[in-house]
């Protein structure tokens, strides 16, 4: 089956080091159906929609598109929209207006969330609309797929960046003792567990690691701390932003004011610090890579820019075949060596469900993992991407009509 | 002329991504001298003399004398020690039980004072003792050098990163508009500075660097952030964690409470953070990868790697011409192309001096830099540095002697 129809290809949430990846795959896919139709990238997801704001990506050079594959961020712009009952006719007289009969969205829940609602409204108007939803999450917390396109470069990013730190911290002998990184992840503790990928021996780093999954107990972390400083003189903790404690609080915002009435504003990393420095008496420095760890396509994984190039490709077959109101998913083959194969679920299956770290992943302790989580992880990390570079630095790309300026009224 | 007797190298201060090759240029350039005495390498500088923790450099292997070269950290181990009067006497005699006739000592600042002192010991007590310091900090700030080996990588990785999320912000258009990275320099601002590589066109970040050589004005950093959020829609700021304000305090310090009497805890990016967030009203996000960029071996500079090593390895060479009381330096040849020639300054000149960015080098706003300190920086960041990595990710070596954990009670 042919291509019938225009397509749109959007992006939604916040970017990765390999999401533009995905971009590519449904505009290579796209071009080899043949005969095809028109495929518009609308600028920052589904508001670009809204807003008609199409560029036109079957017209840009073939430089620019093979340039995807190593540049960050999204490349047709992002956004964090919430569809609106009154957005739904607007959207389907555009839908109509340029004959798109193809939806490809790229993100992580809400934005599935969003394509299930756009597919709904199409079969509700009768309207045929192909939608398919391709992952995108550094936090690697959408369901039913094994893993997340942009989670292994970001895990490789850190895990290589810890060992580095790691090493830097063991070869000091001065007072701040204990290094503490914050990682991502609001509520899954993904990447902060990737990071247990720079231990090789017993005395690297990470000594400690912290995730959302385990309720944040401060007794339990302190003691933590002054095990580990005894035994190494030395303590490396990573921790996910999004620690809780028992009530379900988050750590950062909950102890907004200390046993002595102190204020501890800041995030997570800062208030680890406070409570370290004050309570077992150790110089802290705290590592809080923000957006690098998402960014960072200089250090992505190869093995995760196939599979979010593969994704894209494969959401353009998918519809090609007639598929829509799905997401792809990537299945793990069990053989011996690591393979994923496509796969796909329904669209309303995933919207608005968050997969965590399976708790028997996670050590007694909880403060660290298990093998089985090792050998979930190592294989997304394999493997270098190539980029060229100008100057001592990266080359990016950025689509033709994207050069200028966004509008500054949007972004307010 | 030949060595003769045995020497010590030893590493001081905060690590960088090439500070090993230096270790290796040292041990490599006395193997060259041939029928030589043993190299040692002192654990911990200076510290690691006076309490004779030695490991013998002439016995390591090949691959991992090798493996320096792409390993962070510092492999002999660092320190921040500043030798005591009582300290004197017992280090003349490790030396002459030893017989040490050669220091090697790889450090900034501080580390030259120590040199220095242990050079001046020497012709005191009129103990035969050549003493040759090594440039090394990411800071940037020794006198008498063009630059100092580390920074080069440093700040290759920073401008890598910035450009990264530089990106990743442009794409967004989402409520955090602002990106704030805080980079290392207490008192100059060659590291933030260096992040100007990442511009490659108008509205690429950073739109304002701020350095320590200006002072911060509150009031010009708001109305800054505004201007550049009018005409861009974001804005990404990159500040030296050193930025002080017209009374040479810093404002991550001075600013303990804000004009609401609400404490401002955390460092210069919350501060900064928080007045953005308050005055001007739009969402921040703090970038503060803290060790990370002085640890990155994975974004190293190859022309910083190979000046730090043939800092090591002149070093050497200089000792065996009968030079002492000298650290090495890096002369920039005047040429077409860049190139950087090894000389020589006194200990006593460089000892506790900073470098700051001339003046002229900075923008008339104070929130930028001119074309010539592009012209000077963009050499020392080229060429790209490869490494062995096993299972994805770099493999690092460690030298025989100290795989072992630190003592405990030396750390804390």
């Amino acid at each position: 089956m042919k291509i019938r129809g225009n397509g749109i290809v959007a992006q939604s949430g916040g970017p990765t080091a390999v999401i533009n990846n995905s971009v590519c795959g449904v505009i290579q896919a796209w071009e080899e159906q043949g005969n095809a139709g028109r495929l518009y990238g609308a600028m920052h997801g589904i508001k670009g929609v809204l807003e008609e704001k199409f560029i036109n990506l079957s017209a840009q050079s073939r430089d620019i598109v093979e340039g995807l594959r190593h540049t960050p961020g999204a490349a047709l712009g992002s956004c964090r929209y919430r569809l609106q009952e009154e957005d739904y006719l607007k959207l389907l007289r555009i839908f109509q207006k340029e004959n798109i009969r193809y939806f490809f969205y790229i993100g992580g829940n809400d934005s599935m969330d969003t394509a299930n609602k756009v597919n709904r409204l199409a079969l509700q108007e009768q309207y045929e609309l192909y939608v398919i939803g391709i992952p995108k999450t550094v936090d690697n917390d959408l369901p039913f797929t094994d893993h997340c396109p942009g989670y292994g470069s970001a895990a490789k990013f850190l895990a290589t960046t810890v060992m580095e730190t790691s090493i830097d911290l063991k070869g000091l002998l001065m007072s701040k003792s204990v290094t503490i990184m914050e990682v991502m992840g609001r509520n899954a503790g993904w990447l902060a567990a990737s990071t247990t990928l720079a231990r090789r021996s017993d005395d690297d780093g990470p000594h400690l690691i912290y995730l959302p999954e385990v309720p944040f107990k401060r007794e339990r972390f302190l003691a933590d701390v002054e095990t580990v400083y005894r035994e190494m003189g030395h303590v490396y903790i990573v921790a996910s932003e999004g620690l809780v404690d028992e009530n379900g609080e988050y750590i950062f915002a909950a102890k907004s004011r200390d046993s002595f009435g102190h204020c501890m504003l800041g995030g997570l990393a800062e208030t680890l610090k406070t409570m370290v420095e004050r309570e077992v008496g150790i110089k802290v420095r705290c590592n809080i890579p923000g957006t690098v760890q998402r960014a960072a396509a200089h250090c992505a994984s190869a093995v995760d820019a196939a599979e979010a190039y593969m994704t894209g490709t494969e959401a353009v077959r998918m519809a090609a075949r007639g598929c829509s109101g799905i997401m792809v998913t990537l299945v793990r083959d069990g053989g011996e060596d690591y393979r994923c194969l496509p796969g796909s679920v329904e669209l309303g299956r995933v919207a608005n469900i968050e997969k965590k770290i399976p708790l028997d992943w996670i050590n007694s302790a909880g403060n660290g993992v298990r093998e089985q989580f090792i050998h979930y992880v190592r294989p997304l990390i394999q493997g270098e991407v190539s980029f060229p570079t100008r100057d001592g630095l990266p080359h990016f790309v950025y689509l033709e009509a994207l050069r200028q300026r966004p509008l500054v009224g949007e972004t307010r």
